[in-house]
């Protein structure tokens, strides 16, 4: 019988979350197909990844929903998971959702906590004791199912930032804050990072949140031997910047500036209208330009929530630039893309890639996969064709 | 003292050519920067190029105009060519003016005939007297001005398409064509690339014209010695087209339709209105993303020529695209450049890049050369990305 | 007990006119709201309107396809009837589909007849058969139902142009040519509005085809007594350039290019995408710009089938124009608009006010009706907020 | 001999005034067209309007620069006064620049006091005797140059708000805040506005700016018997939304969101881009939406400073709404205008039509010129179309 692995989601009843189970169910089922699954196109074809049938679904969520219920709001808000795949995967969303298990509020912040159906009783007031119970649920999950791995990926929304702490710097520091109980400078991201290390499970930050990366907690992930990557999954307007951004370069032609607008209208979208969320993300958004043409430039990302859009966002980008005998000219595009569509199936990719270097006893940060993030960790550089050639490499490497 | 590069340009006064010369004049001068001039970027620093003021100018047109009057048109009606420039450089115009020979028309066809100030007395009834004047030019200008190389860049309006005939296919049979006079099935910028091919020069096709790389004549270019290159220069549509194909294609996104529409008001535009000459542009255009993407999908390539935009060509791609869960998504763009302004500096790349392999001793198809291209000759392929890794690596193995 | 009104529509099992009868009974059951149709809007309040429930659906179509087939598929397409919408009407439009009569093909085109489920066998011999065998089938509907007044409304596809004809100014003209049968330079759209006529019904054109006010059908209409008007809604694209226009003229700002890209996938892009009914469109597309500003300008319509779109129709339009001391300036928009989810109101509310001028006795053009078309016959000017007030002014003078 | 008309213009060497009193100088010297002049059009052609000969400039300004560096800025940065009109009427430049007095500075704030060039020296101590010397400034230019009429326009940047005072709401309440001196709770358009009327000069208020309005200032004006209008002229996203928002309402299509992005390069959107500024000049623009489409919606206003842009704005909308069945459409629009040419020649209108009043003895607040205005001072209402008439109905009843 095939290997089967496990996939923990923190966040699992959101969108994107709801989304990548219920499209692995209808794809089981012959009823969509695999588009924006880059590890089903023909160059991953003689990698040994886990086919679509072993992938067991559970994980951590703080909202007071299931899946199947998660679902529906999606086919009602969005259209993108159909009626009939409503109808048919149901049964399996209902099986899913017994392995989702309450997660965790730890200076999550007013947006995050006024959420619909949050439940503000999981505010920890014992850091330690959390991460305990967290690495616990997941350990029971696989040994449960019979996993050979777990692969434990965080979707759930953008925390606000948190404070710089000296004690961040080291693994030692974190495990002094984790002693500090209810006024620890520690963040709910921290927590589900430490957990996914206990259970030794390879960690994949697909979120801008800040506390998975903090050097103590490499430390501790490296200490474990387990494989780890993020932050950010690059779905929509940062994508299409990867990709426009050459271009000017190779041109020689100087941008004098880059005005992006990004309206959405999902949970993302309502926790990012907080100013505290907002910063984390504009952030991360914001970086590749300036270090990728390698000039200053005027440029603005600005995030904006416009709830009819739900999760269809649009994005607006103007570009400013200058040519031969110093003229200026303009190029701008519109975006318009489901977040959790362009996500999921990422998702399902890093799930696959991970879970084969857990199988190949890879550790440490998986450099390979800078291409699925706005902020690959220690893989400096925007290039999407660099990175997708990175990518290649590794694929030919370690094809059978 | 420096070695000088002559620079033959077909089209010696239309709105690329006289951007291009007024630019280097003004470069010279101190009066303009050198944006859009990929060879002046840092990568190409170590390579032995010609500098600015090592470039002479003359070439062939058949449109009687001063250079100083063209130069003028393009400020009153595009003001990219600014009037201070215009006033420095009055002179020197008119001194390369005085390089300038009458060109030759050969089936050039009603559009170009009609172009306002064309001399329709060039009309040439010997094809094979026509190459001998049109060569002779070239050697007087070389040799009046002790260049030690001359490139030949075609920059002349499109011309319509060239019925197909069996004696295209070879050397020999373009010959025998050559001694048919009037009725010969040859056009206008065959007779050119003959000329630079018996003039020992490099010969560049920024055009997409039918006749420079006819099989016949590009075995004559191969006995000549000779460098050469094209086809047809991607400065703006095509090249935002191949900077955006590879997101869809390294994301497993299905584009399902890419609609393409061109609004242009120049002399270009003004040409390709015409059926006949549209029709070998948009062959030209359209190539690119079922090459690229591997399958077939629906995509349309229309040109319109719209008069009050002069050079400011706007145009706008509506992509239409599939993802996870058969979800459909779009993205639209508008590009608003200027062509000449676009064109221009790629012209002395290239020019820059021929003269070095003239100065090196390389002959055939520079296929190092195919990210200016919309139709790289013997260079399949459209990926920007590696097109530009390509032309690093040539440079990387031949700086000093 | 409240009069009803019959609603025949040519076209019925279209997706303009199943999008109306779904929207209708959906709206009835309280599954919709009534955004998009006007008469809904607190002005219309004190006209004597017939309700929702007071509609009764009939029609003739010459494709071979239910009612709820062609709901199905409007959902699998476009999404635009919801599958509970769908669910809960299905019994209603089985029996609507009942009141469903086989239409007349005659010189109905090569891209009509080749539609998917269209029924040659309906090619009509001998027009006037034809045009009894309809008003039959409409004076039945009407009897059968015991309707007060029926309005018929042309929603078939866009018919080729039809050559002039001397005899198409007069009724006489008509009637004769009627007799000769097959040759007959008649249209379908012809005989469907001779066939209202005849059955003593309101006629409303809402496609631009030619045949239903040649000269001749509208003095038999005159005759008849009955009230009509048309043609070709103005749904879309047409309708912001009728709302922008002003703007330009109001504010002196001289428009020198109007360009207009419309793309679309559904049966009305497919049939558009012949030249033969292209043609018939574009013209009354293309007619407001001119009119309205009063001056030449450079302009272009163009219709492009984009299958992946299905309804949901994409239209670019750039505005090019000029203002105080001569300089350029532009605006682009972009439309992304369903076309049945634009028309069908529209429709129930030309059906409405029909009605209410067949109950009030009123013959002939009905032209304060203008807003609703994009060539308003005999009520020239395209302003659209003139036509808003023109209607405005009717319902104030007939409210009770 | 023709009366002669002063034109008074409060940031007199800014853009838009430098534009208009350029523009006017060229179109009298036959070297640009009128478009753009709404009182240049047919309608207006039997009203006794003073002709663009009769025009006298002057003005007030707080920057230290000539008209003539203005007009050559303006040409290098936006190329809007071409060369040969500068080189033109750089002498009648100079001439009107001996009429510009230094203007004053009273709670200007930070971001117009940092502007290039402004000389902070002209901040009052004492508002009254600044309010003298302005007066005294206007009525020796009307005396030196024997005017019959002048039209005072304020032009300036943007000011901050202005905290409510008690004080604001009567002509009493305002003569005391004068005398407090430098404490005063009121602000320099302020003591334009009361300038104006104290010379008995017509008075606009093309910006935004909150002071001259205040019901107080009102009624000196009323007192003063003088004509005044404003605030805020309409000349870009604004005209265009309310040429659009009608479609919406016409058709019953409900807007669901519409957010508004504009970027801006020149003096004003340095001066906007500061908090204090902005916030006046949004609450001016997002007011028409809510008002005129009767509803709550979700709707942003955002302004960026983009300094590479110049004067050439760039606004990008996107409207979301909902029709029949629910459905959800939207449309996006690109507006790339130049903001000093499109208020520019409205000034002149303004001008020439209160000079009109002047001479008929009209007093009071100019309501038929509640087209050029974002906030049409005691004219509510934003319909376009509705506006446009108002002015037609004045004209034609005072046309000669």
């Amino acid at each position: 019988m095939e290997q089967r692995v496990g996939v923990w989601l923190i966040g699992a009843r959101g969108g994107v979350a709801t989304t990548l189970i219920a499209g692995t169910f209808a794809i089981r089922k012959g009823l969509a197909g695999t588009h924006g699954v880059i590890t089903e196109t023909a160059g991953f074809r003689d990698l040994r990844l886990t086919p679509f049938g072993g992938l067991v679904f559970g994980g951590h969520d703080v909202r007071r929903v299931s899946l199947r219920e998660s679902a529906a709001q999606i086919y009602r808000e969005n259209g993108t998971i159909r009626h009939e795949i409503l109808t048919a995967i149901g049964d399996d969303l209902d099986r899913a959702d017994r392995d989702v298990r309450p997660g965790v509020l730890f200076r999550s912040g007013r947006a995050i906590e006024s959420l619909d159906g949050v439940d503000t009783s999981l505010r920890a007031a014992d850091p330690a004791a959390a991460v305990t119970r967290l690495a616990d649920d997941i350990a029971n999950f696989k040994k449960a199912h019979g996993l050979v791995h777990v692969v434990v990926v965080n979707l759930a929304s953008t925390e606000p930032a948190l404070a710089p702490d000296p004690e961040h710097v080291s693994a030692g520091g974190i495990e002094r804050l984790l002693a500090r109980k209810e006024g620890a400078p520690l963040i709910a991201s921290t927590l589900y990072a430490l957990a996914a290390a206990r259970a030794g499970c390879a960690y994949i930050n697909f979120t801008p949140s800040p506390g998975a990366f903090l050097p103590g907690v490499v430390e501790i992930m490296g200490r474990a031997g387990i494989p780890f990557f993020g932050s950010d999954g690059k779905t929509g307007e940062t994508l299409v910047k990867s990709a426009l951004a050459p271009l000017f370069k190779y041109r020689n032609l100087r941008v004098l500036s880059w005005q992006g607008y990004n309206l959405l209208g999902d949970r993302d979208g309502q926790v990012l209208a907080d100013a505290e969320n907002k910063s984390t993300k504009v952030a991360s958004k914001d970086n590749l330009l300036h270090e990728f043409l390698g000039y200053p430039l005027h440029s603005r990302v600005e995030i904006d929530y416009v709830p009819s859009l739900n999760d269809f966002k649009t994005a607006w980008d103007f570009i400013h630039f200058q040519g031969f005998l110093d003229v200026k000219m303009s190029m701008q595009f519109t975006w318009q893309g489901c977040d959790s569509i362009l996500a999921a199936p990422l998702v399902l990719d890093l799930v696959r890639m991970a879970a084969l270097s857990l199988e190949r006893g890879e550790a440490g940060p998986l450099t390979h996969l800078a291409i699925f993030f706005k902020n690959p960790l220690g893989a400096p550089g925007h290039d999407l064709h660099a990175q997708f050639h990175r990518l290649l490499g590794y694929v030919q490497s370690h094809s059978s």
